[in-house]
C-alpha cells in the first residue's frame, strides 16, 4: 500500500544542465560573477530539461496540525493559535499569505489535524486525520494508520499540483519540539544539540523542552530505527504531510524550495525514506533555530538567504523566491557577449558553438 | 563652491521608527521572527517619516568611466569593454538592465568619461568630463577641477531623482584597482588587504595590481590626508559621481541601497566627507571581493544578501531590492493579533493602544 514512498525519482537532465552552464559562460559578465544566481539557473535547467528554464507557477501548501506534547509546556503560545492562524492564512493576514499573493502563487492551507476544528473555506483542505497528535513524551505521537494516512494525504496534494516549484509551509504550535526530536533521532545526536527557542521560549522552558525530548527518545528507542518509526513516534501530522508531499513532488520532477527548521526536518525524513528526493531540493534560507544548519548540512544544502528569520509557514522560502526569480530572469534575458558585441576576457576561451 | 558637500543631512524620524517597531510587535508572528525584514521596514519608516512606508519608485543610475591605470595590466578585460557595456546597458542586455526593468525602476546610464565616446541614446547622460582618468600609478588620476566637476555631476543627477530609494551602479574596467587604493588610503591599511581578483584576474596579475597600488599610495602620500585628496589621486570619474550622488541623496532624505565593492568605496568616501550620509545607507549584498566586508564594517552595515556575487553595475543591490520589497509588504499587509483574533504569547505584554 505504501510502495509509492520508495518509487524512484527522475534525475535532473544532465544535457540541459551542461547547456545552461555554457550559457552562463557566454552572458555579458565575468564568468562566475553572478555567484549563486548562476547555480540556481543551472539547477532549474536540469530540473526542467530546458537550457532556459522559466518559473510560471509556484505551488504553496501550508500543512497545519496540533501537537499533544504542548501539554508539557514547550511553547510560548497556547495551542489554539494553530487553528486561529489557519483563519489568518485564509483571510490573507499571515506572512505567507502576503508573500504568496505577491508571487501570485497557487496557495492553499491543509488542516491535517487540529484540536479546534476549522470551518470550511475556500483554499482550505480540511483533512483532520486526528485532533492533533498524542503527547510523544508519554506515547507514540501517531498510530501507524494515521502516519500513513498523513503521508498519503501529502502525496495526493502534491500529485494535484500544477507548478514549476513547490513550497511547503507549516503551522503547528509545538512543532519545533517534534522537529528537534526527529533531527536528534535521524542524525543520532543529543537533543541538546537540536533544540532551540522556537517561537521565543525562555531559558527555563528551553531546558524543559530538551528534557521532554530526551524522555521521548528514551521511551521510543526501540521504534526509532527507521524514518517511518521516527515520524510515527515523535513526528506530527503536518510534518508527515510535508514529507509525503516532498517525496511525491520529487517523483513528479517538481523541485522543492525548502523553508526553515520544520520543513527541513520533513525533507530529511523524505530523503531518508527515498534518497532520490535529494537532487530536487533547494534551501531557501537559514533559520535562527540552531539545528537548522545541521539539517541543511545533512541535506547537502547551502541556503540562499540568512536573514535571521524564524517564522516558518513557508515564509523564508517565499522571500527566497524573489532571488530565484532574479536568477532565472538574468539567465534568460541577459545578452551574450556576441549578441551585445562586447569583448570577452583577454585570456578567455573562445565561445564554443558546439558541445 | 563645494560647500554643498558638507551641508547637513536630515535625521531619520525617531517617532515613525518607534511606531514601526511597535507595529512589528503587533503583527501575527512571534516578535522578532522576521529577523532582518523587520529592521528593513523599521528603517524605511524612519526614512519616510511614516509608520507604514511604501516603495513606489526606485532610481537606478549607472556611473561609467575609464581608468588610466589599466595601462599597468590590472584587469582581465580590455578597456573598450567600458563603452561596449554602456551600449549593453542601454539595449537591455546587461544584468542591471534586466533587473531594473523587472523592478520598473527609473534607469539611466551616466557616461562620466570613457576613452571611446558613446553615441547619444535615450537613457544615456553623456557627461564625459575627460577620456578616463590618468594612470594613478604615475600621476594624479584627476585634476582638482575634474574631481569637483564629477562630484557635482553626481549631485545634480541625484537632485533630479524622484524616487523612494536610490541605487548607484558602476562600470569601469580597472575600477576595483581604484576602489582598493581608496579603501587602503581611507582606512590606512596595506593594499595587500584591499586588493582582490576583480573581474577574475590570475595570481600574477593580482600581485601586479597590489604593487601598482602600493606604488601609487607611496607616490601620492602627501595628498592622501583628506577624502577629496584620495579621490583625486587614486579615484575615478564614476566613483566621484557616485560619491556626489550619495551625499546629495542623503541630504534630500532619499535612502541608498549599496551595491558591492566600488559602490561601498564611494559610500565610505561620502561618509568621510559628510558623516550625515551614514544613517541613509543600507547594504544590499556582500561581494566576493575580499575588502568589501572591511568597507561594510567601516560603514557599520550588515549586508542583506551574501550570494557570491562580484559583478557590480548595481546588480547586487537590485537583487536585494526584492528582499526590501518583501519586508515592506509584510510590514504593511500583515494582520495584527487583534485584527486577526489570534492569541498572543502566553507571557506577552498586552498591546499598548497609546505610545
Amino acid at each position: 500500500m505504501m510502495d509509492w514512498l520508495t518509487q524512484s525519482c527522475p534525475e535532473p537532465c544532465a544535457q540541459s544542465t551542461k547547456l545552461a552552464m555554457q550559457r552562463q559562460q557566454q552572458l555579458t559578465k565575468p564568468p562566475g560573477s553572478l555567484g549563486e544566481l548562476e547555480t540556481i539557473a543551472i539547477r532549474f535547467a536540469g530540473w526542467q530539461g530546458n537550457e532556459i528554464p522559466t518559473l510560471q507557477k509556484v505551488g504553496v501548501r501550508i500543512f497545519a496540525g496540533d501537537h499533544g506534547v504542548c501539554a508539557q509546556g514547550v511553547s510560548a503560545y497556547p495551542r489554539e493559535v494553530t487553528s486561529q492562524m489557519i483563519s489568518n492564512f485564509l483571510t490573507g493576514g499571515a506572512a505567507i499569505s502576503v508573500l504568496s499573493q505577491a508571487h501570485d502563487a497557487d496557495f492553499a492551507v491543509v488542516n491535517m489535524g487540529t484540536v479546534e476544528p476549522t470551518p470550511p473555506a475556500e483554499k482550505l483542505v480540511n483533512i483532520n486525520i486526528a485532533p492533533g497528535t498524542l503527547d510523544f513524551s508519554r506515547e507514540q505521537a501517531m498510530s501507524e494508520d494515521n502516519t500513513f494516512s498523513a503521508l498519503t494525504t501529502g502525496a495526493k496534494l502534491a500529485e494535484q499540483l500544477d507548478c514549476d516549484l513547490f513550497i511547503a509551509g507549516e503551522m503547528g504550535i509545538g512543532n519545533t519540539s517534534s522537529a528537534s526530536a526527529i533531527t536528534a533521532a535521524l542524525l543520532n545526536i543529543p537533543p541538546a544539540q537540536t533544540v532551540g527557542r522556537g517561537t521565543g521560549i525562555d531559558g527555563e522552558t528551553l531546558q524543559r523542552k530538551c528534557r521532554v525530548i530526551e524522555t521521548a527518545l528514551a521511551l521510543h528507542a526501540a521504534q526509532l530505527e527507521s524514518p517511518i518509526g521516527i515520524l510515527r513516534c515523535v513526528g506530527g501530522l503536518e510534518i508527515a504531510g510535508m514529507c509525503g508531499a516532498y517525496i511525491k513532488s520529487a517523483q513528479r520532477g517538481i523541485p522543492i524550495l525548502l523553508d526553515g527548521f520544520i520543513s527541513s526536518a520533513a525533507a530529511l525524513l523524505a530523503v531518508s525514506i527515498n534518497p532520490g528526493v535529494k537532487p530536487w531540493l533547494m534551501a531557501g534560507h537559514l533559520s535562527v533555530e540552531p539545528a537548522h544548519a545541521t539539517l541543511l548540512n545533512a541535506l547537502s544544502q547551502k541556503p540562499l538567504l540568512s536573514l535571521g528569520m524564524r517564522l516558518g509557514e513557508g515564509s523564508g522560502a517565499a522571500v527566497a523566491l524573489s532571488v530565484v526569480r532574479s536568477a532565472l530572469l538574468l539567465h534568460s534575458n541577459m545578452a551574450t557577449f556576441s549578441e551585445a558585441a562586447v569583448s570577452g576576457s583577454v585570456d578567455a576561451i573562445p565561445e564554443q558553438p558546439e558541445l
